[in-house]
């Protein structure tokens, strides 16, 4: 798939998940590169660097996009040699996409060393790491419980559900509302996260720092689990992570929305957990405390002064 | 209405809503004494017993039923002399339901004070007297802003939507999970209950205790407003208020609860908000702290000291 | 003094402080009642009515004023005979005096009671009642050693300073910024209170409740002094204090103000400690926690069933 | 066993326990005006007068001794005829031993309430009253469980484990610093309380409130089972309790002791739980929460009007 | 202006302000080092050495001082060659002075990002970094409204105050005490910094720790604005942050002072406000959470690790 | 003493404690290398690596022990060259020796820097490296009191009274359950850590973590003193530090627990303090935050990337 497709399917969000965006960003990359025909290194970077300023431009909240596209082109800004700078780019690009493909599966052995034989786990929405983890800790032969939420408004838990379902898993399928009722009866709760901040904040699916909160009030340990490429770096130089809001459509059938006239439907899609309450997060590079990302974004990212210097290159504030 | 077609309807849930319930019942019995024939005060005690014995099994967990009957039953404990005794239980049965009506729009106008011009009003589920006091302001010219909650599974969160519209008052429409993201924005929580036990627990619509732990992280007064039935005296001999489990229909179709063999819908009706997270409770009687529950049962529903002593006689215990 | 000169001198603040205000009301009634010539009950009950309304409003926001009034009064309303009517009240005027002026000795003496030899009391502002604990203590011979704040903007601190000083007591005179700083040194913090309401809330000083929100983190007792008739009764039917702002003069001189333009002096007299942080309040009758504020006001106010389906008489609402 | 007898045996602690001693001062009132020969008033009131400092001597820091005392003379107060003061106070010592002996088994029967089938449940100490709600529940046929804690430095907790084995619950024996550690596999803690203050606060066993504050942490119910005359009516007029501090010898071996110079071994009988930290207190009257200790003063110890404004009459303080 | 004068000036405040005294002590390094007439290493190093120890001594509690010393003279340590040693000590010295110069105006860039358009934000005492931020954000054309605190004892809140009115932001102006009372209106707080320990504890004006913890209570973020030499490296071999005691004249005037023989004035010119209380601390290199503070030492102050093993070289403790 | 010598003793535990462990396998291998006879590099490292994995198997649970191996065999990884192999990895041995000797040493004078004079210390359990903290203190001088634990079942507390009354330091005993009633006499709490997880949990004796729980609520600060060897570098990979469970034997005598068929003594030797309530952390190679435990292992433990997409080795799990 070419860059302009790869562009194209990211904007209509045929392609979605923040780990699929990163891996067609990265192959949209090296397509690119391997397509371009010239071998001159200025006019190769140029190049590059335009499509990387596409693939960016199509979801500038996405986290997982600028990260990805950051790690394969950071080659161009070292290497003074066309040749070096080119294979360098297209091995990360590889690197990349080999490394996003077996994150989860890595997160899933990582986390399910935290859930023991006879724990009660809760999750809410439907984030492929987090399910790795309990999916693992069940393919291990142990006996475990799961707790899952609707999630409103797109029900995203019904899927969750059927994939504990069909793993073999007892599961609890209750309103978010309910979460604080049987938090008492949890023994873990396990989320994903679409991006964590500088300061370890998690965005998150609305309605996760509300659960994180009664999960503290119940000193019950919160985990998260997210690839390293959700850490969000331009936080260091106080970049805001944008909650968009979606329709009211998702929340409330547009007809009953009419007979409304003094009626707002607010729909945010995610929420901010602070560190406070989060206990770890399950990465697959390891597992480090939320005050530990800054070291996660240097260490994974590669983040290095001269970006600490620089702007807000490739996000759009909020 | 006669007796037996009030308990009837009261059974099929054809009458619903703790006043309703409770001055029904008050006026069954009132009917009931009114078509007694007999002036032996051993036969008129035995038969509004037995009329008593009815009404409340016909909703053991409703907390107004027994609450409403033993307040117009009292007379029958104390009056040797029978004409007294009918005359009494008649006039306190009228006194009730008068009492009754007027509760909600006495709360409205205790509850106002509350308010301030300019508050951002939070509430959640579909609260006769919370509403009140939220309209009672709005009439007073105050411009006021709520966030009204969706209240999964059932959706009472459109009729209050409704409601509020209709008045003309701005409100802003969003799931359950956003209560959280939202309360920095929010200067005021008020809520209805469906139960206040002795130590100021207040039982109401699941999610509830979830909000007010958040209005209670973000220091926003969190007060509940309920008439003086919704107390529970026999709290007080240690009954547990039972919370209810509903269908699974209500959270998800039965068709995709099918397909979900290894999957239990868990679908409580109410949680149990601790008093360390209510500000206020508003009754139509005035205002009173959570941990005053005992004295508002004493004074307001006449519990008297050979109560404290009985064993635990209309209710059914969890 | 007779009410006309009474009513003036309360309103032009030559009668300034909750028990003085108290007591110069009840003594105007007293000379009022005693110079009515007539016998006749409606009209006595008239003019008494007349006088009460008049003190009340000089100083609306005064929660002893009305207090004062409310109980003096009192017999007007069950009496039906002229002479017992007037005796009562006069009575009953006496005996407020009476008490007022004891009130404060006899709360030193309970007070005095939570104070150990060789405790650190920290107090804030300059309340007699609270400063009677600590003078009690000491003069039973304790050792004891008082943290006292400057209370900006009106520097009521330098009078505590000066009466602890002149009374042999070794204190520390800080600003009211470094009370968390010295809070670990700290045994027990004693205040006073300006009005108290039905939940427990204690409206005193500005700067009270970052006191005690401190003293609550450290685990230091935080205890509040005051006579019964600072507790608010029409709070029970949702009054709110008001929290008079005062002139900007009392915070920045008019000239430097002046040069300011685009800044506004925000200077709230009192702020509002919740029942949370207020470990006891200490009255002439007796301790209690500051959830019992209803029951204070019931056994010690008087106020009865009648008043609770009142509206609010005699106080203005902010 | 007459008066003398009772006071010795109270002074030198053949008879214990707060029921006990409460009991044997009942009785030796009870005896002591039977055999008074006197029908004069007034010598009869300073005979039992001259018997209840006796007894109350004895024990002073004991809660439930003048509590018994009060309850059985406050007839002396009232009455102005020797008869009816006599049978009165008899009638009044007689009732006051029925319904201290059928207390604890009334506290069990409203307790077992709180627990629920399948309930693990924590205990400190070798409380009575705590232990009848678990043995209740037991014999009610719940599968209950139990961590009992051993105790130091008298290891009480040998006794309470002895009593659950033989009735055949399911037991888990811990140090008590391992209270913290299992407190998540916990529902439930019960406890009793040597004495409770007007503003609730709960002395109990030392070790008690660091439970308590590790149930707070992890949202666990602390509950407390307490006779009514646990409550300090005269922590109303400030009274502190007095925390006895005991041998060193209970704690280490004298030997070792002396080879330790610089060592001086506290060992404080009790400490005190905050009303925070407790959510309910089971009575033979009924549940209360703490803040309502004041109410249970009045109510079931009989605490008047001439109580608040006397001094401290029978109990020493700290 | 060379060493000598330097250091006098810097000990008499002449020259003030942790940026001011960083960037002089810079300078007079830069100046001795270009006067220094010798060529031999040894000879250079011993005078620069005497050098260092001069200034630091100057303002031993001054955090900044001996951080910017330590950054000038780190290339003696390393260095074998004369010439390359002093060429690399004068450009560090040139380089330091100009990060310096430029810190406040980055921290301005990245703070104001955490800024919204409409936020309420307080600060407290005169920190030109946290103005940086606000008046950055109001340059970008965002709509703000400031609460700034007068900040006892030495009013460095009429600076601020001025400042702000000067630039056209709507500004509150209010006594230290209030913070608490207006926290439910403000978004953001925004603080300096005086030190940060390694464990990210903020040591800045007294009452800063006060309005960290009402921040706390109410959910708001409070950030510290401050330059990466306000870290306090020698805080990781122990050191502890001396907390100066200013004279008593600043809190009370003489005259009145002894007035009061038993009156001490404490005047403590910082607190400490834990890394639990602040969100996020913004400097030059980026944002960073406190807990990282032994992160930005290493990288922004070149902490080594022979710093690691040695003693407390330039910094008197406490 | 040679390798199977070694392993033997601490299998047998006559080799015991953390540092004394570590010590002799890092003495055991060096002994082991020098006596190989071999030559070849493949050779000299499988006979290392079977020595390594004997050691590490001998206490699975203790960390010191496969950290101390993992630091001694790394350069048997990177080199290529048998000759430089071996004596990079004797020279370690050595060198971890000497550090680990030296360790409590430093960490005593690191430690004692957070002592002030006048300080009241609590310590639980009986560490080298607490101990040393509060020794050089009063070496230094201070007059300090310490209030040291029983520390049931073991009595460890017994040894910590003794070499704190042999070294002249004024000491309270106290039992385990006091630590809360005495906490608000405390300045500082200082404990010693049997593993550091790397999210900063300290896993150490039972009783600590409420110790700090209390410490917590109350302000006080909690400090630990551990050597680097003490952080757990396999949590990076998900491990969960094992809490064994030892024998009742140590609790209740087993004639005793005979007569108790329904009791099971749950006896766990350590219990984990989250990080929340741990202020600092004291090293040999300085002062930490608990956030920071992933950069000690890091900086201190060498752990590199290879680690970081490694399995567990040489450490069993839970």
């Amino acid at each position: 798939m070419n860059l302009e497709e790869t562009a194209r399917k990211i904007r209509t969000m045929e392609i979605r998940g923040a780990g699929r965006i990163a891996r067609a960003a990265a192959n949209a990359l090296y397509v690119h590169s391997m397509e371009e025909k010239t071998t001159d290194l200025v006019h190769y970077r140029k190049k590059m660097n335009e499509a990387a300023d596409l693939l960016v431009s199509t979801r500038p909240t996405a986290v997982s996009l600028p990260n990805a596209v950051n790690l394969v082109m950071r080659p161009l800004k070292n290497e003074s040699d066309f040749l070096s700078a080119r294979q360098n780019l297209e091995k990360r690009a590889l690197a990349f996409m080999k490394r996003s493909e077996e994150a989860v599966s890595r997160i899933g052995t990582i986390g399910a060393r935290h859930i023991r034989d006879g724990d009660v786990v809760l999750t809410h929405c439907n984030s492929e790491a987090a399910l790795a983890c309990i999916l693992m800790a069940h393919r291990q032969g142990m006996d475990i419980e799961v707790y899952a939420t609707e999630v409103r408004p797109r029900n995203q838990g019904h899927i969750t559900a059927k994939t504990l379902s069909d793993a073999g898993i007892k599961t609890n399928f209750i309103v978010d509302s309910a979460a604080r009722y049987f938090m008492k009866e949890v023994d873990l709760c396990i989320t994903g996260a679409d991006a964590i901040t500088v300061n370890g904040s998690v965005v998150n699916k609305i309605g996760t720092s509300q659960i994180a909160l009664a999960a503290h009030e119940a000193r019950v340990n919160f985990l998260v689990a997210a690839e390293t490429y959700k850490f969000a770096p331009w936080t260091i130089l106080g970049q805001r992570i944008l909650i968009e809001e979606r329709s009211s459509d998702e929340v409330i059938p547009a007809e009953m929305k009419n007979a409304l006239p003094n009626v707002t439907v607010r729909n945010p899609t995610f929420d901010i957990t602070p560190a406070d309450y989060v206990d770890l997060i399950i990465t697959e590079a390891g597992v480090y405390p939320p005050e530990m990302a800054y070291t996660v974004i240097k260490e994974q990212l590669h983040w290095d002064n001269e970006d600490m210097t620089s702007d807000l290159p490739y996000c759009e504030e909020e």
